[in-house]
């Protein structure tokens, strides 16, 4: 893992595959790709204080787990810092390095976290738990003016399918799986978790439960509160078990206090999760629709149909722009932007291709069933003045899914700024939160006297409402400190959400970017609920201190 | 509501036309229906203690709702003293009746909700929220010992639709509307909500939201935890309202841990619940299994498969048996119990008529969804040796699914108890289950020296596992206590739940009953979080103490 940035070393984003992107860039934002302006300090030149565990916290860990992973290693210590937020990024980038954890410690099994918890607690030292560092909300980073020694737990070495109960379709994993190598397991045995996140390669199982995390088809498959069923947590009061069932009627539901916990509660060391066959068949067609508010009304009824497709998802104008400006040279972007197209689009169906959205929709399963969605989802499509544009996009989509978060970096390097907010509202309330963000994102951007680019997508369609993900990018006015910048916009887009009815994230959780409009979101009493939860499951304020609440 | 049984006076269970019951119930139970033994005390001759309301809460009582309904009628008072379960019943018609709540109240607005809990707070009162009063987990009952005055806040007059969400299929629904008056608020208008629990007629809104109730479509509608959105709450600091967003990524879940909270964290006043267009078409469709096991094996796959049928139930030999004993004369038992009938599912089909086990399963949608439902279904059904039986039995079914809970005092009245103990465990555990509670019931039964039948049905199919509800009735030995014998053999059934991996509950809650089994169920961890929740929410335990924990 790069420790200035997303993901790994050697891969990155590039402009020079895809010609439209450069003039696309230059007209929206006013920046040369080709002139790199900024880059990351020298890893030697990091100031790196020397960590701070005292000999009998030193012993004890080195009992708990074995020597050699005991790690005080400043490279590994400054990547277990934080995760990939654009805060995270920037302040890495220049060395501000803040309160690095002083030891990374990697447990094999659970009783190797519950010897490291136990020390912990003994020293009343802070525990920091870590998966695959993706966090793009502040779920990571200690309390700059933490004065306990501060332990990151990699749980990178709990990464097997334990078992599959193929009766049950429910696997036992632990924790710290990456995304590619938990699939790998699955598949192997002809089963799927369905769990395909943006951070899919850089991100573990635990990483997805601590923060409520949803994937891309998670219409057919369930976000990960729907996937987990029973989790096994080290807690300061010993071993947290839920029981795997699929429904109970036990109180409060511990299980989904788990969920969104980023740490606050215990470790998580196992879950329980909903595995399905692998399909018969899965394909991604691409649809266009004349407008926005069409897309929306579309996929509104979609999700109100009889047909289940696995992922539904559309981008609005600037984000179908932005998509085929990044297209590398090919037949589909050849065939969107050929001229017959264009006058088929314009003349025949009334498009204008300016204001057209790219939508993309998954379907899986036996032939037969298939045939059957793609056409209750057609006649929904046409009703809405859309139609259907082949599998072309849908397995360009699916090859380049991954990549996305590459950008942050490579706009980094050329002084601009880029990042993501995402929200979740009521069917009714999408229009008004679409609206309201634009309006108050070109507003920061007006007051900020910078150029920016707002762009957008449906994703995650549910019975009553869907996730809206938005993109921003700018280029700071030079005047002040750029992430003082970057806050006007992204404060002006997460008030926005909350102001109009929506959730402060969809899934990317709270940690610390998010927390003050937490109050906003959940109230007054539901804050008080959670700090009642975390004071009395963490006493001693061990525990991820200062995430959330 | 009758003080002493279940549901409406003037209706009860009766034998006389059902003409296979008394020979049924004579072998079974060695109990002769004819034979009325036992009557609930007259209410006259009950000992009611005066109510201890101080002078002056009881004027902030009537300043915060007005004189009318604030209530301390000896008829009202017992009514609202506890629920319905086997315990309630007996107790109350023994005269037995426990902690009296002092007052009742009826709210009849969020306002009057709020300066109720107000008052209860300044004068240190007991607030236990009344909905149908159908718990039978016993949620509703004060301390036995409790000494503070005790107010049942009854919230029957809160009973409208307050809002349809046409776009996002959601509804605003005051929280102590009563199922068929929900019901029919929402289909004036085209919708439903799909909730049709066994206590439907008699439980409300907010009942379901605060004992995480599933009703009998939840496979096609989901259980209250799925769809349940949007939560006003009156609490003691305050209101709670969470968003009534689909999903979302704030931390520990605040709407799932008032759902299951059985009024220990405040008074649930509103929910926007997810609504559905009515139907086009609504059927539900008998089918014959020769075993049990196939009956499992069918149900685990039909959830596995690209079927989604609104209901999947299937009675055990016993269930089976005894439902034919209930059926009235008319054709459907006359062509199940004909000669013909039994002789091709015996010679054709190689049944064994005493084993065989029915099954109901329900089509929702347009003709053609339903059409397509029943080929996949009816594919499986035949692979694990059942056949469809028609139409008959499920339109059976249907008329008499909210009737069944009468039953227990109609045993009652004749000397005999009758219960329930329902549980959720994973499509792999669930012979295990079965198996075990079977052997743990006969065991108490021969404990107690009596003979005891036991019947089950799985109903809720999920993913990854599925309900499984048992019925039990005895007739006790008559040399203890009879509530000590009912005891035994429900402790029995309840912890071979939770020794074979099953939850102690899937829909009934924890209220007291189950109490003693959460932390077997949760972990003692777990145990630790709901009580920091409810202590940290509720500092003075004046939100129904006593119950979960």
């Amino acid at each position: 893992m790069k420790w200035w940035g997303w993901g790994q070393e050697g891969i990155s984003f590039t402009h020079e595959d895809k010609p439209a992107l450069r003039p696309f860039i230059m007209r929206h934002l006013g920046l040369d790709m080709e002139r790199t302006t900024s880059r990351p300090v020298a890893f030697e030149d990091l100031d790196i204080p020397a960590p701070a565990v005292g000999a009998e916290l030193r012993g004890a860990l080195e009992r708990a787990v074995a020597v050699e992973r005991v790690s005080t290693d400043p490279l590994d210590r400054v990547i277990h810092a934080r995760g990939k937020s654009l805060r995270d990024l920037v302040r890495h980038r220049r060395g501000e390095l803040g309160r690095l954890p002083d030891v990374v410690l990697r447990p094999r099994d659970e009783e190797e976290v519950t010897a490291i918890l136990r020390a912990a607690l003994e020293a009343d030292a802070v525990v920091i738990p870590f998966g695959g560092g993706t966090s793009i909300s502040g779920s990571l980073e200690a309390r700059p003016a933490e004065t306990r020694t501060v332990i990151s737990v990699d749980l990178g070495l709990l990464d097997r399918v334990l078992a599959i109960d193929d009766a049950s379709r429910l696997a036992r994993v632990q924790s710290g799986v990456f995304g590619p190598h938990l699939e790998k397991q699955l598949n192997a045995q002809g089963f799927t978790l369905g769990h395909f996140p943006d951070s899919f390669t850089h991100s573990t199982l635990g990483g997805w439960i601590a923060t409520r995390s949803s994937g891309m088809q998670s219409d057919r498959y369930g976000d990960m509160a729907d996937l987990t069923r029973g989790l096994r947590v080290v807690t300061p009061s010993g071993m947290l078990v839920t029981r795997p069932v699929p429904s109970t009627s036990t109180g409060p539901s511990v299980r989904e206090m788990v969920l969104g916990s980023e740490g606050r509660l215990g470790i998580i060391t196992e879950a329980t999760v909903h595995v399905r066959r692998l399909p018969a068949r899965r394909t991604i067609l691409g649809y266009l629709f004349p407008s926005w508010a069409e897309s929306l009304a579309a996929m509104r009824d979609i999700a109100a149909s009889e047909a289940s497709p696995s992922v539904t998802r559309v981008s609005d104008a600037n984000e179908t722009q932005f998509s085929l400006a990044t297209k590398k040279k090919d037949t589909l972007v050849d065939r969107l932007k050929s001229k017959a197209l264009k006058e088929y689009l314009e003349r025949r169906r009334g498009f204008d291709v300016e204001a057209m959205c790219l939508s993309f929709i998954g379907y899986e399963g036996g032939e037969r069933h298939i045939a059957a969605q793609r056409k209750l989802v057609g006649c929904i499509v046409a009703r809405h003045g859309g139609l259907c544009v082949g599998e072309g996009p849908g397995s360009l989509y699916d090859q380049k899914k991954f990549d996305t978060p590459y950008i942050r970096d490579y706009l980094l390097d050329r002084g601009a700024l880029g990042d993501v907010s995402e929200t979740a509202a009521p069917w009714s309330a999408l229009p008004l939160v679409y609206d309201n963000v634009a309006t108050s994102a070109h507003g920061a951007f007006d007051d900020l006297g910078v150029r920016g680019y707002l762009m957008c997508h449906l994703s995650h369609s549910y019975h009553a409402g869907a996730c809206l993900y938005f993109t921003f990018a700018f280029k700071p006015s030079g005047k002040r400190d750029g992430l003082e910048e970057y806050d006007a916009v992204k404060s002006a887009i997460q008030q926005a959400f909350v102001d109009s009815g929506a959730t402060l994230s969809h899934h990317h959780g709270v940690g610390t970017e998010h927390a003050s409009w937490l109050e906003q979101d959940i109230s007054a009493p539901g804050v008080l609920m959670l700090r009642a939860l975390f004071d009395g499951a963490d006493p001693g304020a061990n525990l991820n201190p200062g995430k959330i609440v």
